[in-house]
């Protein structure tokens, strides 16, 4: 008989269902496939190149020989122009399309991604997200900022070059506030974070563990809606990503290389999503919220059971896909 | 300058991007693929293949010559076998998988979809909908019945003959708790149903509306998700979709035949998802909740943008679209 777990967290119901079950290593696609050129002399974002795009830049690390650079996105959903203006009335609210949509340029080379990083090449990319939020922290205008990756074409890109993404939104979204008020409820109820709650009893148990650093841990949640869906917390309770110190930077930078290389060798490249879930900016430092890294590698299709029933279903269990993740070797590289 | 609306039924927040905008027509694919045979050797859903598949049978309309079937998914997500029970402490909850996942099959040709059946032909499956959901309905097991139609590769379906699917939840999905809680919101404040006001309010002004008729109102949402979703009203206030009366049922066949057909015949045949969001079993006759029908044509990805911000980017006004579907020619056909 299959199970169903509730995401704690979240509020989602996964259907664990033993009948359509894979084995961790049936989900391995191939080997990474051969990596593209180092140079590719069309692409924008690739560093020397940077007069194909005419898009402003709004953060460069490392000048003329940069390392990191933040520009606008080329086709932006929402522009800083104008101003945040609500309008409507009854039934019908609307705010203007005012905020931030900016690509951040990972590397100057087109072939890296994080799985190939060094652990200091990506703290270089988290310093650059983490001056860029507080920057756009400035504007009182924006309510949410969030920052996230697509790689490969089923996580929702078509370019190569890596890159990640950066939206300062002027409301908060729906989404995000349930989340809020589910973590508010367990607050009062317990006069405890849920957070903190759910990272001990996770590092207590191991089971879903996949990597412990001395300030973040890595694991599948209990009820992870898709095989190799995994989170990050840090260990100490804050709630806004800008307030991370450097020491925890440094250490996040490990963590998410550990991680995402052993997706990368362990699953053979699969495509993913990673999204940093930060409190919204007028709630920087509170009781109840704790944010975290949430990755969710696309190895599965969602189809309309999920559309209509609100509900996952997980052919994978976390123990098992955790424990898989744990055994993967990883080789020196680069 | 792009719009941002609220969807307030859903609380979603949807970017209306003018850079990014298309217009209708250029959704069109093409002219509707050629059909598939009218029957097929090997599949188990045409007439006469019944033995080809050993799955239970729970309903069928029209004895040996049948018209509408309803058996097991053979890959059932859920089973009505053991008991339902919960489990689990602290931040861990679980229920065992214990409920329902069956197959409609629609009609006994292979080739027939609900763009091309005749209106009697659509009630007859909306009638074996119906007497399903009131056998499930006995069951006190089981929190929430969901009926849905995956049409096309894009919405998640790899069988070409015509089926929809049920499921009976032994949960009531957050996300669904979360829309009944917002209309009990609405309804608190304002002593009136939320969905009630929603359709006058469309009727009254007009331009979003598809299609009206003695029963049922066709409208694009005010902050439509993306090009031409589409949602299904009755007019009478009620919560669950097992009250539907016989005239409204045949009613309602017409306008469902109305609006695929002009999706089919304006389109090229998209893929498609339809939901009937009906009342959770324990709350069917309720002040605060209207079930409908939302139907989700697969004409735009979504990409990270929407799984990170948790908002939707809708390239089409909401105007735009029905002013399009309205004006779409449907042939006389069959």
């Amino acid at each position: 008989m299959s199970e169903i777990r509730q995401n704690i967290i979240t509020k989602d119901w996964v259907i664990f269902a033993p009948e359509r079950a894979k084995r961790p290593h049936e989900f391995v696609d191939c080997q990474p496939a051969p990596l593209p050129p180092i140079y590719r002399a069309n692409c924008p974002f690739c560093r020397g190149n940077e007069y194909l795009d005419n898009t402003p830049e709004t953060l460069r690390l490392g000048g003329e020989n940069w390392q990191v650079r933040i520009v606008h996105n080329k086709f932006p959903a929402l522009r800083p122009v104008g101003e945040r203006v609500r309008s409507g009335t009854g039934i019908y609210h609307s705010v203007t399309g005012f905020g931030y949509h900016e690509v951040i340029i990972e590397h100057p080379e087109h072939n890296r991604h994080f799985a190939l990083f060094s652990v200091s090449e990506i703290e270089t990319i988290l310093t650059a997200y983490l001056l860029r939020y507080r920057q756009i922290l400035a504007d009182q205008r924006i309510e949410t900022i969030v920052i996230f990756k697509n790689h490969g074409i089923k996580a929702g890109t078509s370019l190569e070059h890596p890159h990640s993404q950066l939206a300062g939104l002027p409301i908060v979204p729906f989404h995000f506030r349930m989340r809020i008020d589910v973590a508010i409820r367990y607050f009062d109820d317990n006069g405890q974070c849920l957070f903190c709650d759910t990272i001990a009893d996770e590092i207590a148990k191991e089971k879903r563990i996949i990597t412990l650093s001395e300030h973040f841990v890595a694991f599948i949640p209990y009820a992870a809606l898709s095989p190799f869906h995994i989170w990050i917390f840090p260990r100490r309770h804050f709630s806004c990503f800008s307030n991370t110190q450097p020491s925890e930077l440094r250490d996040l930078a490990a963590v998410l290389k550990e991680v995402l290389a052993r997706l990368y060798w362990g699953l053979g490249n699969p495509d993913y999503n990673f999204i940093i879930r930060s409190s919204p900016t007028g709630e920087r430092d509170t009781e109840y919220y704790h944010w975290y890294i949430s990755i969710v590698p696309r190895v599965s299709p969602t189809a309309g059971f999920e559309l209509g029933t609100g509900m996952y279903i997980n052919t994978s269990l976390p123990e098992d896909s955790a424990q898989f993740l744990r055994n993967v070797v990883v080789p020196d590289f680069p």
